[in-house]
């Protein structure tokens, strides 16, 4: 099985081309103002920066830059390409004759250069060094390239050859899948090594000593292979599970096979919001115990929906599975998408399933709060501002979900709008996807040569009746005659397992691979108490000003009540309940929105 | 309208008569140990003491000081008196010639007294008056008195007459309403004079400077008069509205009385646990915003909930109302209760209305928690160990609840088998209960001469057809002839104000003024997922185990669910659920325990 790379395909309407578009056109430039404002892009100027650089600067700007590879694959943007052809110039410039490159260290510790574990340098280096790979294939210019494979030449000295670091591994994961990206692009079975190196070093040894975290928080609780839980700084983890799942591919080698297999089983069946977001707790940023997925202090970041994209994305790679497809749908539509707003420009860095306004001001007479609250809007730059970038990176490459191969057959995994060229056997096959996904569920796809097609069943289809591998229906597709398929999408409720203490008694709403939720700006204050009809239909409707459809429903809320407890009496009015798609939430100020309902 | 002090009662058997004898045999025993344990008593001996003493330490001595003196009143215990003198003579030994004492200081810190507003000298020097009159009253030894009077004449030359402290008003109240006390007992204006002095200086100025609280915290963001809602931290707050209604009724102060009467308001219809309970957040174990009443991290500290019925008992002294008499109904049978294991040796400081108990194991890779969750277990000792004497004092002087009277009538509040001797109208009346209240809601009341009667309808019971004057029945009782009154108890679905986010889409149990709860231990685990048949009848049961009754009533749990998430189907079956009174919980090991409820 062979990735396809976005490269490959245009995504020429529909959804993902109006994301893609409004990237080009808002979102770089937003991250990118901001970035400018805070510095950021004023640091890599050694001698002339004002700015006081952050031990994980390097990478924002590195991952922005990689989203601007992207976007130039898609189309020529010269102005963004000058900017990062400046900034190579300057890491040429300040680059260490070594090879090291790394903003904090060299500007204010120049001295504990790969002396601090959790300083970020790997992870940096592990950025830089996507985006030089990134920029390459790109532009076909070779410089940016040629400065990360010398700093990971350096890289290999200090940690394997000479090992003369005090740590071996690096708290923030990301080097060991960029060093396998490096392999990729290079051939060199170097990087491949240094990959392994890394990956197999984790949880060898008791190497920190943090006094806030476990070993577990950087996933060095136990050598690799012996994993079988998620824990842990949920992105942290996710760029390791990357890493473990394309050596697993790679090397063939099935203990990090099964050692990803499991992680992966349990973050979907214990530990993932219906959202596709992971990383429940603020504490660490981190996984918790099985089932705890608390809405309100939700704080799946970001990036680590994205983190999870990503990992699905390798174990699709190793075993053609829908499990993996489904969830990259999920957490597409879902979890990723909400953390943008509509207009391309605010971020979330959590993205909680729950928002009540009032409660972060539960605390008035005490200065420190009892519970950590996430924000309840969007904001356009952050102390910590790693998921603003990778939006950035993600949504011009997202293509790179739709299609994987082997010699015979294509695998369809996501549906969009698009036009593709996939080399199958060593001959091109052009392939098309007319729809209207993810709003409706008919695809029309057509290959211009016979060949076999295997299509994912969405999981929230259960009406599909043909057979199906794994979750994917196989076809022999016949040159230039389109297979439509037509997955129905009637909104339904979803329960979470009795087990998820937060979601009990409650219900989700989805209609397709799409989350509803509710907010109170549509529904009136205390949406919690408006229960929806479980026997009643749903009806569509649209939200011109969001631009996206809504879902009304039939709801009883209870009558106002003076006192503060009463005896039960079953005194509901009935009224409507209108959702709309969690991805659009807290587009219109801040107000209450809910994922789970309580239902009548 | 006066009190009728507990003095003038014999509770002769049932509920409270068994807790007494608890209290007197077990209780103030076991907290008596744990203090000599960890060196609270033997701090008072300055010369020879090897603990190092903790700024509120006098305090706890002091509460259980003065539970000794109530114990001593309903029967002798020598043994405990003894304890008693051999303190007050180290007291008198060491007490300064101007008439300070505090361990902490004295020993500690001597160069510092009164220059911290927030090391609790003031709240140790109140209870210790508190205890001091108590011991006089129980036992007419007069020298703990004196020793005290002396004490608070230093108090007055410091604070009131040479004014030479850098703060006028306690971070933690208590001293005003010792003074009033102390003013009740001697009769000497200057103390009530004092207790002026602190009630009205507070929120006068802005005269702390603590980084963790504002001024809320310690209720001095206003002038008390000005003051119309609860916050800040509970029990300080509650001492504090207690010895305004104090001056309230005394003085007749209207201004105070509204201030009283609003924040009672404030905390009863939008503030209080069912259980009683009040104080909901960690931060600052303070009220918080309207309605916000989380279950599981329910802060709910038993001395906020005996400082409630504290509150309550004096406002009712001021307008017999049964808004008053029903909250210490509620607070005594619930959310006080509860503070205790049946057994009389452990303690919850804090009072979930919920366990989860492995939630408290969430943030394993970091380690600082996301959010505090209360014990799930009592204890027998804290650091901060205010509540266990609180009840040691709490329970012999339950009897002060039960009546008040003016010169024509006697208002009956409580309900508990007693014989009593009024004074009304300059002749006394013996009045006497018969009753297996809270269990059972017949009372039998006989006075032994004609007399006006009013009784508490309890608010529970909505089946009384008889006219009521603010909640109470009034009766020409007459001399020998039992009014007898049935309060039918029969269990009840509650429900919260659809404000409280908490406890929305769920149901409390109530029978009588008892709430009742469900653990795991007698229903499985996930009792979350246990949906109570609203439609179905309770049975009665009894837990030997637990000597106490037990209800029962079906219920509907889901089948075990594998995936994270699935189509709604009503896949539920039929079980039956076992609940006990709340006061009960966690006393047959560590389990889940919930008081609200999901029906169905």
């Amino acid at each position: 099985m062979r990735r396809v790379d976005f490269s490959k395909t245009k995504i020429k309407g529909g959804f993902w081309a109006q994301k893609q578009e409004l990237v080009k056109n808002e979102t770089v430039w937003a991250v990118y103002k901001r970035f400018v404002e805070t510095g950021r892009f004023d640091v890599f100027d050694f001698e002339h920066h004002t700015a006081h650089p952050h031990i994980f600067w390097d990478s924002d700007v590195a991952k922005w830059a990689e989203g601007v590879a992207y976007l130039t694959h898609l189309e020529p943007c010269p102005e963004l390409e000058k900017i990062v052809d400046d900034l190579i110039d300057l890491i040429e410039k300040y680059q260490g004759d070594d090879g090291y490159f790394n903003i904090y260290h060299m500007l204010v510790e120049p001295d504990m250069r790969f002396t601090n574990r959790d300083n970020h340098e790997l992870y940096c280096a592990g950025h830089l060094i996507e985006a030089s790979v990134a920029y390459f294939e790109a532009t076909g210019k070779r410089k940016f390239l040629e400065l990360m494979i010398k700093y990971a030449s350096y890289i290999e000295k200090r940690f394997i050859i000479d090992r003369d670091t005090p740590f071996t591994t690096p708290g923030h994961e990301e080097i060991e899948l960029a060093l396998v990206r490096l392999y990729e692009c290079i051939g060199d079975e170097k990087y491949l090594n240094m990959a392994r190196f890394f990956v197999d070093e984790r949880g060898q040894r008791q190497e920190e000593d943090w006094d806030w975290a476990s070993l577990g928080y950087s996933q060095a609780h136990l050598p690799v292979r012996e994993q079988r839980e998620a824990i842990g700084h949920a992105v942290r983890a996710c760029y390791l599970y990357c890493a473990m799942a394309d050596l697993a591919k790679i090397c063939g080698d099935v203990s990090l096979k099964d050692a990803c297999e499991s992680i992966f089983d349990d973050i979907i069946t214990r530990k993932m919001y219906i959202t596709g977001g992971i990383g429940s707790s603020s504490a660490g940023e981190a996984f918790t115990i099985p089932y705890d997925l608390p809405n309100l202090i939700a704080y799946t970041e970001s990036c680590a929906a994205i983190g999870l994209a990503f990992f699905a994305h390798r174990m699709l790679l190793i075993d053609n599975d829908s499990k993996y497809s489904n969830v990259i749908e999920r957490a597409l539509y879902n979890g990723f998408l909400s953390s943008t707003s509509l207009d391309g420009k605010s971020f979330f860095y959590t993205n909680p399933l729950e928002i009540r306004p009032e409660l972060t001001t539960r605390d008035g007479s005490h200065k420190y709060p009892s519970v950590h609250f996430p924000i309840t809007l969007r904001k356009e730059v952050f102390d910590c501002s790693c998921c603003p970038p990778n939006i950035v990176r993600f949504i011009p490459s997202i293509a790179n979900f739709l299609y994987t191969c082997d010699d015979s057959t294509i695998y369809v995994h996501q549906f969009m709008e698009s036009e593709s060229e996939i080399d199958l056997g060593g001959e091109s096959v052009r392939i098309s996807q007319k729809t209207a996904y993810p709003y409706d569920g008919r695809i029309e796809l057509v290959v211009d040569r016979d060949a076999r097609i295997a299509i994912r069943v969405p999981d929230w289809c259960d009406l599909y009746e043909g057979e199906t591998i794994k979750g994917y229906a196989y076809f022999n597709a016949i040159a230039n005659e389109p297979i439509v398929l037509d997955f129905k999408m009637t909104p339904f409720f979803v329960g979470a397992n009795p087990r998820v203490y937060d979601d009990c008694g409650k219900y989700a709403v989805q209609c397709g691979p799409i989350v509803y939720c509710m907010e109170s700006i549509d529904n009136g204050e205390g949406i919690r108490d408006l229960h929806l009809d479980t026997s009643a239909e749903f009806t569509f409707g649209r939200s011109d000003e969001l631009g996206v459809p809504t879902l009304h429903i039939d709801a009883y809320r209870r009558r106002p009540v003076d006192s503060l407890y009463y005896k039960r009496a079953d005194d509901f009015y009935k009224t409507t309940a209108t959702l709309i798609p969690y991805f659009a939430f807290a587009n219109r100020g801040e107000c209450e929105m809910q994922v789970w309902h309580f239902t009548k």
